[in-house]
Order: C-alpha cells, then sequence, then structure tokens
C-alpha cells in the first residue's frame, strides 16, 4: 500500500502550518501560533506523538509513520492504521466518553489525529514501575471494558451495524498480522527477532518452544483471535495505552482495534497486571519493600475482573438492543435460566482472558516487543528471576485456563510463584 | 435497500431479449431465438427460476424478486443476495469445480445470473422420498464440504484474503438474518409463523417453547453463528440445495453464504439427512418397504462425516498456505503433537455440527419454512408420527452434542427412536 501523495511525516514547520489552518485548534492553543512549542515525544514503537502547547492550551498530535518505528524503514505498515484508530475511538468514545481523550480532529492522507494533552496524566507502566497507586483504575478500566465490549457485540446492538463494524475494520489486517505473528506464533519458534534475558532464560526458551502442550494451546488462541469476530476490541491494552492519574484514567493508542474476541481486551489487561506484579522485585529499594503495592496489584487485578463482570452482566440485564439477547426466549420469568446462560458465558470469556494473558506474558519476555517494567531492571540476574516466575505463571494460565475457579485461584498461583520461584 | 433503476423480474420476451444480446449464450442454445423454449420453474422460497432451452444447448436463468416468495411482498429482501450468490458460486467453482454448475452470466443490476442446466439431475429432496439410492453422494458432498470450508479459512489460505472475504460478504445481512431468526429463535417462542401439524404435535411445541435447556443450547449456536467468521459457508445446505444422478452431484443456491461457521453448513447436510430418515415411514407402500432405504440414508450421514474429516485432515496435512497451520511451530517432527491439535479441531467441529444439525431439522418441523419429506405424508396422524420421532432426535443432537462419540452413537440414537418412539 503507498503513502498518500500528500503524506509526509509532520516536522515543527509542517505541523504549526497544519494546525493553525484549523480555526477550533488555533482557538484552543491561543492565536500567537509562533509561540506554540512543540516536542516530539513518541517512545511507542510504531509512530510520532507531538506535544503542542500554546499560550490558551494544549493539544497532543498522534502521526502514523509508514513503517514500524522500533525496527526500522525495512518493515513497513500501513498509514491507514491511524484510521482505524480514529474510528476505534469515537466509537469507545461513544460509549465510555469518560475514558478516552477528547478527540479534535483527523487528517486521513496525513494519517493524523489531533487529541487532547491528557496532563498531568502518565503511561501507567511508568506508574506500576514507581510504586504508584491509582485507586481508580480498576472501576475505570472495568467500565472502559464492558462499555465498549458489550456495546460494540450482537448483545448490545443490532446484528447488521455488527456486521458493518466486522467489514469496516477487516481491512486492518497488517496491525492484526503483527500480534498473530508477535503473540501467538513466534515465541513459539526460532524466530530472528525473539530476544531474552540470556544466558539465564536460555533453557525456558528452549522448553517453551519444544512444549507441544503449550503451542497447541497458542495455536487454539490464534485460530480464535482470527475468526471469533465478538466485539470491537481494542487490541493492544496493556499498561502502555493506559494514561491516569490517581483520579483520572484514559485508554489510547487503539490502533489495533478491530471485531475480535472479548476476552483478548480483558486478558491483556490481567497479563500486563501480572508482569508488574512479578517486576516488583526488581524494584524494591530493600527486601519486601514493595509487599504491600505487589498485593496492591494483585488486588487490581481481581477488582478488573470483578468489575468487568459485574459491568457487563449488568448491561446485558437491562439491554434490549441486541440482536442475540435471549430475553425474546425466554419472556415471563425465566430470569434463572437467563442468569445461567450469561454464567455460563461469562465463565467462558473468563477462562479465555487468562490464556490471552497468559500468551501476552510470553511474548514480552521471549519475543520482539519488552515492557519496560522488567527492561528496567538493570541487573540480568534478578530481571531473569522476575521473567522466570512470570513465565512460570502465564503457563499455567496459557495450559490450565479452564482450571482456575476464579481470580482468587490465579492470584494464589501468582504468589505462590513469587515466592517458590527461585 | 430500493432495487436498481433497470431492475425488472424477468417475463419470456424479456429474457429472449437479454440472453440474445449476450453472445456465448447465444451461442450456447442456437442462433433461432424464437424457437427457445422458456419456462418458469422456480419452486423455492424466495426467486424466479427459468429454464431456457434452444435448438443447440438449455441454460437455468435465477434471479432474485425483491420480496420472500414463499410470504410475499408483504417480506421485502434485497436483490444483492443475487451478486453474494455469484461469489459464492465462483469460490466454490475455484475449491469443488465439479460440484457446482457451469457459470456462464452474472446482472448485477438484474439480480440473474445464467448458469448450466442441470439434467437429468433431480433435486435430492425429491429422491430421498421416492426411495433412490445416489452410490456418489456422501463422497461427492464430503469432498464439496471439505475443499470449500478448507480452502476459505485460515487453515487454507493467508488471513488477509481471509479478512477481505469477511468484509465482503459481511454485507449480506438480511439472508443471515432470516437464519437468525427462523432457525435459532422463532421456534423457541411464539412468532406468528411458526406452524406444525396440529394438533397432534401442539404438546411437543408448547414443551420447546419452555425448554430452558434447549433454549439455552440454541442460544449458545445462534451466537456461534453470528461471531464465528471462520470460513465462506454456503448457509443454507439441506438437500433441497443438492441436484444430482446417481453419476453426478451439484451443489446450488449459495445465496445465503457468509464467512461464518464450518460445522453450520455440515450440520445442515446430517440434519436434513436425518429429516429424511424420519420421513421414510411416511413414504414406504407398506410396513417394512423402505427398510433398507431408511439404512442407506443412515448410512450416507456416517459417510458425509467421515469422509469430510478423512478429506479436511489431508488438505490440512499437505497445506502450506494457511496463515494458521501449525506446522511452523512443529517443525522438526511434531507430526504426533499436530495429530492430537487436529483432531481436536475436528471433535469440536463434530460436536458443533450435531448442534446445528438438530436445531435446522427442529425448525423444519416446528418453524416457518417446511420440508417436502415430511409435508408430502398426506396422513397428518403418520406425519406427526414421524416428526416427533425427528423433534425427539434434534433434541438430543442440540442438548447432547458433545456426548456422541460419533456417527455410530447419532446412528444408534436415530434407530432407537425410529423404533421406540410412537
Amino acid at each position: 500500500m503507498d503513502a498518500p501523495a500528500n503524506y509526509r511525516p509532520m516536522d515543527d514547520r509542517g505541523l504549526r502550518i497544519l494546525l493553525s489552518s484549523i480555526a477550533d485548534i488555533s482557538d484552543l492553543l491561543g492565536a500567537d501560533t509562533q509561540a506554540w512549542r512543540i516536542r516530539e515525544v513518541g517512545d511507542g514503537n510504531l509512530n510520532l506523538v507531538f506535544i503542542v502547547e500554546g499560550a490558551d492550551g494544549a493539544v497532543v498530535v498522534k502521526q502514523a509513520l509508514p513503517y514500524v518505528r522500533l525496527v526500522g524503514e525495512s518493515w513497513p505498515l500501513p498509514l491507514e492504521r491511524a484510521w482505524f484508530e480514529w474510528t476505534a475511538l469515537q466509537t469507545q468514545a461513544a460509549h465510555a466518553p469518560r475514558l478516552v481523550p477528547a478527540l479534535y480532529h483527523h487528517d486521513r492522507e496525513l494519517a493524523l489525529t489531533v487529541m487532547e494533552y491528557l496532563h498531568p496524566h502518565i503511561i501507567m507502566r511508568k506508574g506500576l514501575i514507581r510504586g504508584i497507586e491509582y485507586p481508580r483504575f480498576s472501576a475505570d478500566i472495568a467500565e472502559f471494558l464492558a462499555a465498549t465490549l458489550f456495546h460494540t457485540s450482537v448483545l448490545g446492538g443490532p446484528v447488521a451495524e455488527h456486521k458493518a463494524r466486522i467489514a469496516a475494520f477487516a481491512p486492518n489486517t497488517a496491525l492484526c498480522r503483527i500480534t498473530e505473528d508477535l503473540v501467538f506464533t513466534d515465541p513459539y519458534r526460532e524466530a530472528p527477532l525473539n530476544r531474552w534475558t540470556s544466558p539465564h532464560l536460555d533453557g525456558i526458551a528452549a522448553a517453551f518452544r519444544a512444549d507441544a502442550a503449550l503451542k497447541r494451546a497458542a495455536q487454539e488462541r490464534k485460530w480464535q483471535f482470527m475468526t471469533a469476530a465478538e466485539a470491537l476490541i481494542h487490541g493492544d491494552l496493556h499498561t502502555g495505552s493506559v494514561m491516569l492519574t490517581p483520579h483520572d484514567t484514559r485508554v489510547i493508542d487503539p490502533e489495533f482495534a478491530f471485531v475480535g474476541p472479548m476476552a483478548f481486551d480483558v486478558g491483556a489487561v490481567i497479563g500486563n497486571l501480572m508482569l508488574a506484579y512479578f517486576a516488583q522485585s526488581g524494584h524494591e529499594s530493600g527486601p519486601g519493600g514493595r509487599d504491600r503495592y505487589r498485593e496492591w496489584i494483585l488486588g487490581e487485578a481481581a477488582a478488573v475482573w470483578a468489575g468487568f463482570e459485574r459491568r457487563f452482566l449488568a448491561l446485558w440485564r437491562d439491554a434490549s438492543a441486541g440482536d442475540c439477547l435471549m430475553s425474546a426466549h425466554f419472556a415471563g420469568g425465566g430470569e434463572a435460566d437467563l442468569t445461567l446462560s450469561r454464567a455460563a458465558f461469562m465463565r467462558r470469556l473468563f477462562e479465555d482472558a487468562l490464556g490471552f494473558g497468559g500468551l501476552k506474558m510470553i511474548r514480552r519476555i521471549l519475543g520482539l516487543a519488552h515492557v519496560e517494567d522488567l527492561e528496567a531492571i538493570a541487573s540480568p540476574a534478578a530481571r531473569a528471576r522476575c521473567e522466570r516466575r512470570a513465565l512460570t505463571l502465564a503457563r499455567e494460565l496459557v495450559l490450565g485456563h479452564r482450571g482456575f475457579s476464579g481470580m482468587g485461584d490465579v492470584l494464589a498461583a501468582a504468589r505462590a510463584i513469587e515466592t517458590e520461584v527461585g
């Protein structure tokens, strides 16, 4: 796919000219365009990100590059992903307006979106490394998950709208392909871009590549990722896609969005919290220094699931627009039967979320893209210890996801591994 | 959706003018256009079907009407379905060329397709009523199922092609909606268009509408039908969509095609064979007159599954283009592991096919659209006996689909019901 004729990566001057031509944004920033301060701050894997601050306000400008920033121009990536991200953001804003950035402008040819500058929000992953508690996080992310997943499914709306959404996001194949390769495939084979803390994890990496049961489970989840068109999912909902303060939570960066399995988003949150949990021993100033924080993380993981389940079920009970609702079948007092059906649905979603969550953990330790929670641990030996523990839980989640009776079991397994795995 | 400006239902004169303007078809039929004999023979629920015979050859012309023919103009239906049917036929022809009609011409505005006149083929359902054995049927339909389902999935080809196919067929919502309503919903509630052999089946119809476990199972399959984007399925693969002779088999009428669950097509074949099985006692000239034929039908049902499974697995073993193939993961001698994975996949497909098959049986007895196998039984009491038996097996398939160890169990259950249910 060639870049549109008018595409060019933005620089200070180009961005100044562009934004000054958009009245709403110019008003927001302040009339003196030469006083605008523009900084490129992108530290993600894929895009340019600018903060533009004027006398009256500030905005963020995110622009796609035609290649993977992490790897370079040798790995091209369609600019159209910016349009999918914009479309996903608008959909999420319709269902969870409090939990995404305000959206100001999109330029499809430039693959560029102008949105709210979130301040003093920080990327959650950095907060987790610093040991900051976020009292609103679990409730907010549970609300985001429940609202966006329910309302973009055939439980929450008409099937014709659902099919239109499937068609609209189906062309976002290149981003799905990254997930298919990096999450579900590469960690389980000798892929050139794989890396891990070596030589410490050489053995476990080889063991995972030879683990037939684990590979079969990864394969099952890959099939599900490729075929389960359940809801418009964020597609990359790790703790680097959340910006927050103790009082406010926002989900950003849904460029991987497509109509896929709900459990993938739920599992991404849980898996990334578990990575943060096992990383804590690498960040504590002395033995036991993060004991309380470590438990806070586990509590959040449990609260995310509990809050998501409660809100999703509440939406389901109150819904009337979904073409796959069962109410018509059970009209006249079948509430107990409905409850049973919904519970079976949520149970399956829980199990699949654990499976996806485990795979997301593994790929961050044995695959291409790692996470700062672990990368920031300077001592390779200490980092490897954290990573081995995370891999141990992850494998249990992927293989045993149908056996955990609830999040309590998951937390217990995590605590046991933290204590027992050296 | 309004009809295109140039749309008009064909009549003798209009069709003669149209076909004579298409050189290939005019050549095929013979130059003397006034000698062409044109008959409208549509006996289905939705369309006009013409047979056009000339001095040199014959063709069939199928044209969509903008409403459901079975119900009338009060139930509009998009003409675009003819284009989806044409696109599906072309895809099927690419993978199972021997098993679909030759395709000559499509006019999207007229919602009209010109194809091979199949002669002396008859609709399989009519052959099953007459007690005709078709030695090629099970092998041919197994090949059709395996080839079309495998090659239009992410096992058989690139995921980007799969996503494009999903997007192309996603707008075929109106036809999917018919299935969603008539198969998965209406038989389980008091729907105005439901009908059944009354008063004989009044009790069992009411019992099914009150059967919470059955409704939950129907709901699960409905969700799967709406969200499992596994392969380009025919979508209406009953024995009325098969035309054959003892020597040749063709699958027709894929206007319900979309990217959905593979098991839906497999289940449609098995369920409709089971309807034919239970209808036999209504067609035999004297007691035991159809005993041998009844067993032939059961043998075909078993052979369809066995043949499908064998062929599908063979395609899988030999494949290299699919983006969800496991071979990359298991390179270097993991054939036993792959076999296990594939067996688990096929087992799940088998179970879901039984569930879908059972639902397809129920809707033909308690819903709007019935089948000639049963409708042709003149005595309501005799028909009701056949139908009650079919409903008994169907309920077992829907509720117990995970419990049948293989087709042998299904056949044993059918035989027991045929003997024991009065």
